[in-house]
């Protein structure tokens, strides 16, 4: 009963071996797409971006006023004013067809182009107007009151580097350097393969098919393009023509499930068949999730998972998240990580690196955290409960209470220490 | 020249006061809508939602092994080993059609039901295999490696809260508790209508309008339908004419321009002319930000932010933000908040809840941040390099070189003191 196979999993391998071998091994690149840069939001720029001109174009009034030269109120008072007369009006979005000499001063409206002469703007309300002139009270810096030309976006400034996520200001700023298109990598195509014949029994005895789902959702939050491929029977042949078939069609491929030591180790089993197959790691040091594995099939990652969707969703941590960020060189968003103070023991099994579902909850004005029971890598219930995760090294065999440990929050922050934890 | 409409901002309106009248006088519910629970991730729940049955439906095996009944092999011991005959096996997805006696045992494989008798499994690599015999060398506490009927999920039990974002786990429970759709609500519907004549000059003298593209990013990213609804000249009727015209298509209108103390107050002015709209703020101690405004006509709120995109984003975080989550329940997930320690003094203009774009790095192992020298509010270069928002209360001076301040982080950490900071 697969005594020769169990041995395999004697020895896990390292976490930080196996992911190193994936990013190195795997050397495709996604191809790049242009898009509007108005739809462009939460993708991946494919390339820094320099603008391409100077933002603003000129010098430009930043509120309503009255453009004036600075040096003709220098000596300015509300005993002495300087009288300017007012000599044209300037509307955003005009030029001015006139210019200021000594004495003389333009109304000007918020982004509205200054006149030549004019070197900065007294507010309306810092000023009176007397018919035709206008009567300054105080003297005005130089450029007060002006956006200067390029003041914000020099030609050839950098705008966003490549990897980056495309955010709202990226947008702005796009625009305002001069684009209306922006260059991005194509989203991952990822295929997800369910292997189990019991999510395939008849009604009564069925698995629902869990785990894919939550892939196919975990792949969407992250901006690839996930495609559902199916459930396949616990049958080698059946595995091996899927993944063939799907190869063409996907960036990567996802199984889950089959992946366990036992009579029932298909995926691994049936992906060795194919020649040009190789073998990345099977079987790691995390908890929980340690089934998980990768082939490099005709230069194309296959990750394989446990059909239990806590561990799966482990490895789309562990290995899936490092992998898009290799290809594209991407920067994800810093994570929301909190400093909490250990309300109960954290036991690590030395030698695996876990991932503990926590939950953080507030009292007495400080963060408390606590280890839901562990349980299961089947158990989802940890993760609608729980509301953080804490990562805990191989090397490290626990936290005691009263230490503070850094965890990532998945959910908001319990007011109170929840019930559930009895 | 506006004397008196310079007035109305000589005080500006305290946030929290514009806000709570804000939320107060919004009172429209947001239709719902059911969507496919694997297509609902980052949708927010309409309800809230408890579970149909019970999961796993039954008592499974956690792992490939044999089930045994515990007390058979209370007193085994490697020297004296329970020795049980096999009497059947039991896949994934089957259901068993024996039972287990005293001195039997069943090969089970992950997630196969275990047979009524059995009440513990012992891994495959525990036991020795010997013929239709298996010895097995210790004893096994009872559910040892079983997965409990119900021990994950119970019927009634609360999967998601109304008003929470659906996560990847939530996808996976949802269908683990019997749903295949679930009630969520329907994107808000929101309208952007940009005022500005220097938005529509000719080609020379164009201002780009990139107020509008930044805030349809930052509905999309915040999960709404936002929609473009386009430029609109200074001109009262114009603007009068789009916003009733659009009312009826959307749930919430927000407008950029022309809310400015001055000759060009323009939106106001045209809102005030419905009958039935009424003014809920215009003005407010925002730094930047502060000639926001909101009007409520025929029961839905229009917004009016500033066309500058930097107030215009203080705008949406500021009020939006607030607003979708008032209308949904939603609790959106915690933001990446960070304590860091100030570098370069921040100072506040009192009275001004002041949102600084400010630059976090790492120095010596320390996180450090710097204020970006205050710049106009349309600056959008401030949010390209800067990586954090410090917000600053009305009541706050500001923060001395080594305080310890909170910021929101917008974007990756930098590994050194940039050069741009000089």
């Amino acid at each position: 009963m697969g005594r020769k196979k169990l041995e395999g999993f004697t020895r896990f391998e390292e976490y930080e071996s196996a992911l190193s071998k994936l990013l190195t091994r795997v050397n495709m690149s996604l191809e790049q797409e242009k898009t509007s840069v108005t739809e462009s939001v939460g993708r991946i720029a494919a390339e820094d971006i320099h603008s391409l001109r100077d933002y603003p174009p000129v010098d430009r009034s930043a509120l309503d006023g009255y453009a004036v030269r600075s040096l003709d109120v220098l000596s300015a008072s509300p005993s002495n004013p300087a009288i300017l007369k007012i000599v044209g009006s300037v509307e955003a979005g005009e030029l001015p067809r006139f210019s200021i000499n000594a004495g003389e001063a333009a109304i000007v409206f918020t982004g509205a182009p200054i006149p030549e002469g004019s070197d900065a703007v007294v507010p309306f309300e810092e000023a009176i107007r007397e018919g035709n002139t206008v009567h300054v009270l105080r003297p005005v810096q130089k450029y007060k009151n002006v956006s200067r030309a390029g003041e914000d976006i020099k030609s050839g400034d950098l705008i966003i580097r490549k990897g980056y996520i495309i955010r709202p200001w990226h947008v702005a700023a796009l625009i305002e350097a001069g684009f209306t298109e922006v260059k991005v990598f194509r989203k991952p195509r990822v295929g997800i393969i369910n292997v189990g014949s019991e999510l395939m029994a008849s009604e009564n005895n069925r698995i629902p098919n869990s785990t894919g789902p939550l892939i196919y959702a975990y792949l969407k939050e992250l901006g690839c393009e996930p495609v559902l491929i199916g459930v396949v029977p616990d049958d080698e042949e059946e595995i091996l023509k899927t993944v063939l078939r799907s190869l063409q069609d996907f960036d990567i491929l996802i199984t889950t499930g089959g992946t366990s030591v036992g009579g029932k180790d298909l995926v691994p089993e049936a992906l060795s068949r194919i020649s040009d197959a190789t073998l990345i790691f099977h079987g790691v040091n995390l908890r929980p999730g340690r089934t998980a594995g990768a082939y490099l099939i005709k230069g194309k990652p296959v990750l394989m998972f446990s059909g239990l969707p806590v561990a799966a969703l482990v490895g789309l941590e562990a290995f899936f998240k490092p992998l898009i960020k290799h290809l594209t060189g991407a920067t994800l968003l810093p994570e929301p990580t909190l400093r909490v103070k250990v309300r109960r023991r954290v036991t690590n099994v030395v030698g695996f690196k876990s991932f503990f579902r926590v939950v953080v909850y507030r009292e007495d004005n400080e963060l408390f955290m606590e280890p839901l029971r562990l349980t299961g890598s089947g158990i989802i219930s940890t993760l609608i409960k729980g509301n953080a995760i804490l990562v805990v090294n191989e090397n490290i065999e626990g936290y005691d209470e009263g230490d503070y440990v850094d965890v990532v929050l998945i959910g908001p922050i319990y007011e109170k220490r929840p019930e559930f934890l009895e």
